[in-house]
């Protein structure tokens, strides 16, 4: 194999496909980047076997078709320090591999592109159209939900419910749910499936988020497909069925406080800072008239701190992981933020008058003898 | 003690003092920041035994005097997270502190400053005036070169040479040595001390860096004294007789090369990429007419680069540790730097025409046989 391309496009290239190379494997190919220039094009893959992405670089030349399996840390980090020029890549018989630019060349020892596992080819669909600003924002806003505990899969995945022109991303770990709801510019056949948290945060992390490009979205009865520019990337669903979460839903409340966001979360940050790691102390939330007091304490001292808010209904005291409330918080827009509470023992509700998003955060036990 | 000023210029006295607070310590006193509102000023004060830092915050009023020592990290933490607004703190007999800030409130518990350390009144001799800017420059291009290994305690230290109005300072580890000399606006009485590299690196972190604002130091027998602004620090001085490194400086040459600085570490930033941490595979440089091959070759694969470059005398290959050269190089200002080498076994003299820096590396054997 032979082939020449821009170091910038290559680079660009190797960025998108190490997002599918594993952390750990037993499997040593795993490990690589294939580069198969065998097809009159030259396609960049890595695949850890339940999730795979291939892109192909455009600006470059093939000299003599070949396939090659590089290394991905190695090769990437080769790639990333070499000149802004252009890279040729070439490789005998025996795998070794001589890359060069400028007066710069390396050689290292590649393996054969045989053992590789290739992404699925899948039957295409009818691809969902969304773009790449809002796809990245909905998964931002709900995948810090899910549990990083594999002994349960199925939350380790999130929901992704498509209903005519709405998709719904629902995320949660037993204490917490997070739910966003967007709509999108056309209406689509039914679909309930629930995808791996690492794809849709991976797949985040290599679309360029903006507003105006658009990606597409396939999803078959194992796996879901996204579609950008020259990258694609397959993934495999989660098999089963997701939590009914909907029976947590039951939004009676008592009483509705609406707080600054910002304010709210910076006193829950000086609250947790009396609070070391692992240590399960609550924050305590007491609503009283249109005042909010917070408290912490621990071995390390006491915090207390008031908040003018805006409240209907009864007082309420209530007690909450400051963790969960912070995460769901970071990821609200609007600067004001309503709380539905019904009791000490039921969840609260961090959610606007649409429903375009809901954060449902189980409360804490905790002595109300201070 | 009660005492009140804003969270602004307590924060920037927190963070100054912090840097004389020991990361381990059996004395838990010495992790305490002390705050003094005895003597109608505020002062902080943290203290190592090796180096401490006081410093008065001008900004605040004393409602009601005394003394308390706080934990430096927790303090440091809450006083960070505060609002910008006017902070109280208010401590009763049994060292239970109040900290009020807007409309939060933290309650810990301090210790009697009793058997805090203050740091040692020393009897002030002629200050050394020099600029921040200029401090902090000659000490990040010295210090890297000081050896983070306790054993030789004297490797830790900077040599501080003051002749005339002309200070130099030596660094060393036993495989490289930096000298950096700058000219003062004064002369001053000769001195020569070896300030710990702890201390020098520290009063760097401090001061603000601009070439406007001076500072004062004062070296006596056994300590280094810093003032500027509103803040002291002192630290002991390491005792004994420095190394001879004059002997290393017999400057005889038979090559010279002129090569351009960020190109050359771009290259050698390349060489190192095969070769893994703690793996000691030198980078080779062969030097013939005007081309300069860089080499390196490790058990991941081998890398070549070429660089033209100005040379003249003896053609040459030698072998360095790829680190040394780029530690050396990354904090040379010039754009074109000289290498001066004599043999494969003798030392390589990175350094401009009026040896304002001298940066001395030790090259390592390598087999000629590739």
């Amino acid at each position: 194999m032979k082939i020449t391309c821009s170091q910038n496009a290559l680079l660009n290239g190797v960025n998108i496909v190490s997002k599918a190379v594993p952390s750990k494997t037993t499997m040593a190919i795993l490990e690589c980047i294939l580069i198969d220039a065998s097809k009159g094009e030259i396609k960049l893959t890595a695949n850890d076997m339940e999730m795979g992405i291939e892109t192909v670089i455009t600006e470059g030349t093939i000299e003599q078709p070949g396939i090659i399996a590089l290394d991905a840390k190695l090769f990437s980090d080769l790639i990333r320090n070499l000149p802004k020029s252009d890279v040729t890549i070439e490789t005998n018989e025996t795998f070794q591999t001589t890359i060069r630019c400028e007066n710069a060349e390396y050689k290292i020892v590649g393996k054969s592109g045989e053992d590789f596992s290739y992404i699925p080819v899948i039957p295409r669909n009818q691809p969902l159209i969304i773009s790449q600003f809002t796809l990245r924002e909905i998964v931002r806003q709900t995948s810090f939900s899910i549990s990083d505990n594999d002994t349960n899969k199925m939350m380790t995945g999130i929901l992704v419910e498509i209903t005519g022109n709405h998709m719904k991303m629902v995320a949660l770990d037993g204490h917490r749910i997070s739910i966003r709801v967007i709509e999108l510019k056309d209406s689509y056949e039914d679909k309930k499936v629930i995808v791996p948290g690492k794809t849709l945060n991976e797949i985040s992390k290599i679309i360029n988020g903006s507003i105006e490009d658009m990606m597409e979205i396939y999803i078959t009865d194992n796996h879901i497909i996204f579609e950008f520019e020259n990258t694609t990337m397959v993934s495999r669903l989660i098999d089963g069925e997701y939590f009914r979460y909907e029976q947590m839903m039951k939004s009676d409340y008592e009483t509705r406080v609406r707080v600054n966001k910002r304010e709210l979360m910076e006193s829950i940050a000086r609250a947790t800072l009396l609070v070391k790691e692992g240590d399960k102390k609550p924050i305590i939330m007491n609503v009283e008239n249109q005042n909010m007091e917070l408290t912490s304490s621990s071995f390390i001292g006491s915090m207390k701190e008031d908040r003018t808010v805006e409240k209907e209904g009864k007082d309420i005291m209530i007690g909450f992981n400051p963790k969960f409330f912070m995460d769901a918080l970071r990821v609200v827009d609007d600067e004001e933020v309503n709380l539905y509470m019904l009791n000490p023992k039921a969840p609260c509700f961090i959610k606007n008058e649409q429903e375009t998003y809901i954060y449902i955060i189980l409360p804490v036990n905790f002595s109300s003898v201070k």
